[in-house]
């Protein structure tokens, strides 16, 4: 299919026929892992990390080390496109993120532009050095958040629990939160474009906050600008397709609206039976998931008979990559990370016929 | 019905025909009202609000003199219960509630015993008094966590994000939490009938955290609680039905299973359609919600719209208890507050053949 070593990832994103199921696992590059606290700690700060390519792959390679893993995925923040924008991101202690000048007024909304892509020049370097290290062991995902989801952090300023800000727009003033959307998906789409020719081989988008919206809501203020940047992403590299992955956490009840976006996959949180999420999509779309992440607090014996009723949800053919049902907890002993990725390469070719 | 002025409230959760569709406000006493912060002040601590009867009668009473509401409910907090097994219940400020000996040990849980209603007194008392406070004005709501809910704040020691330790358990010893969740059910299904007998006329389980758990997770660690819970409630005084609402936040998926516990009504957050809820419960139950509280942060216009369009959404006939989805936010400010309350009286009649 490609120069890749493995492209199992791929395939079982097309729902092609493969000996196994795939597995990685979100924010497998992270605090979990000792050498990841090293790298950080050089550093300096987390935003130095993702600034600096060889660091940023650095880490985003560490887990690949220690564990067979089915795909790579780009180490970076979700925030680097409003920054780009001009909000000033910047993080504090236990805080999280936020933004110096945050998006509130029509005037700053008005006076958004989409980004020069120059301006993240240092992820597109990211990419392509991870590619070239990655030396075709196995694919590279680059990623970008939701336009929905970075329009709550641009306009509440940082993390939120209410949405109190970017709700009250919704409600009060709705055309100016769609040009707000409608500027972060022409963002979004040249962001991973931008990856694309970098060297991404996969893309997933997250929509981290798509859940906090009533159905209505969902559809019109978070879905509809995921489906304009998935209409204007470049599908395919040398006649390779490159497929896309869209995760809305908290999503669960809304899986057949999202399988009609043009996505590949979906992904799914431990909150819905995989068997049932394939069901409502009707083999549309392949599934990611579905792992509570708190399963790998437990025993390995646990942890294995967990990741058996897994594969056993979603039933024998492809188009299931495992996955976690959200990231890695980062006090997760490495060990037991192990452990669900031997498991799922050991206890899932019962599932597929092709022999490889 | 009984000696009630209006028992609106109570019909629509009984199915009944009712000339409007009752309203009420989760977290309706509270910090949204300047008269509440002041009792709150006077009262020193959040705690002594709570163990003080008259100054819990006080702030129930607070939101029925500035607004028409169709119910009250007790002031208390959800972790009374585990205080009364000898917790230890704190509160720091800003963290919210913690617990000075949380449950972790297959000692401590079996060290526990259901409390001693007289340890409780206080709620009782508290809920006597509103009861001849209110003097026929409106029904009153007597609640409880759930076991799940109050088992997850007993082994963290307080308020979680991962819910890591009772995880562990639920996956590495699953028959010691169980005999916790047992404990609990006994517990509570105690405290809401000693409430019944103190005057409460409808009761509400508070399932806070039942929406992170895996659907058979969900099914076996909470529901199957609540179903015990609901089973030993006295559910009549003086041949007057008490009804019952069960609310799992972010449980939207599972609302067709949750019918089945023998419960009257069940809570809606704004994720779901009213009227899918209602489709998928098949008129089984009545239904509570689902206004997203942040539509209170908007213009009186846009509120009033958004109580015509969920008005619309339930559609025609009883068993609707208008509400919000969720606790009202603490910066609301309590004009919007009036805006809806008045609104569900003034739009509600058409959905209702009945005229009173």
């Amino acid at each position: 299919m490609t120069d890749l070593k493995n492209d199992i990832f791929l395939r079982a994103l097309l729902r092609q026929p493969v000996p196994y199921t795939p597995v990685w696992m979100m924010r497998q590059a992270g605090r979990y892992l000792p050498e990841y606290r090293a790298t950080r700690q050089r550093a300096g700060s987390f935003l130095n990390l993702c600034r600096t390519p060889e660091l940023a792959c650095e880490v985003t390679l560490q887990p690949l080390e220690r564990f067979p893993l089915d795909a790579a995925i780009l180490f970076s923040d979700i925030l680097t496109v409003p920054d780009a924008m001009g909000l000033g991101l910047y993080f504090t202690e236990g805080e999280g993120p936020a933004f110096e000048r945050p998006v509130r007024t029509e005037r700053a909304i008005r006076a958004l532009a989409v980004p020069d892509m120059a301006d993240l020049g240092y992820v597109m370097d990211a990419v392509a050095l991870i590619r070239r290290e990655l030396a075709g062991r196995v694919p590279l995902i680059g990623f970008s958040g939701s336009p929905w989801t970075l329009a709550t952090y641009m306009v509440e300023g940082g993390s939120a629990k209410q949405f109190a800000r970017i709700k009250t727009l919704l409600f009060d003033r709705p055309a100016l939160l769609h040009q707000l959307l409608d500027k972060l998906a022409k963002a979004v789409t040249a962001y991973l474009n931008a990856q694309v020719e970098s060297g991404a081989q996969a893309l997933m988008l997250f929509d981290t906050w798509g859940g906090v919206l009533r159905p209505q809501d969902y559809e019109q203020f978070s879905l509809a600008y995921m489906r304009q940047v998935i209409a204007g992403l470049i599908r395919g590299v040398q006649g390779i397709r490159v497929p896309v992955i869209l995760f809305t956490k908290g999503g669960g009840q809304w899986l057949s609206r999202m399988a009609t976006t043009g996505c590949d996959a979906l992904g799914v949180d431990w909150t819905m039976d995989l068997g049932d999420a394939r069901a409502q999509t009707k083999g549309r779309v392949a599934l990611q998931g579905n792992l509570d992440p708190c399963v790998l607090y437990a025993s390995p014996e646990r942890i294995r008979a967990e990741v058996a009723a897994v594969l056993e949800s979603y039933g024998t053919g492809s188009g299931h990559v495992f996955n976690l049902g959200h990231g890695i907890h980062p006090d997760t002993p490495p060990d037991h990370a192990a452990v669900l990725v031997e498991a799922v390469h050991e206890l899932s070719p019962a599932y597929h016929e092709c022999s490889a």
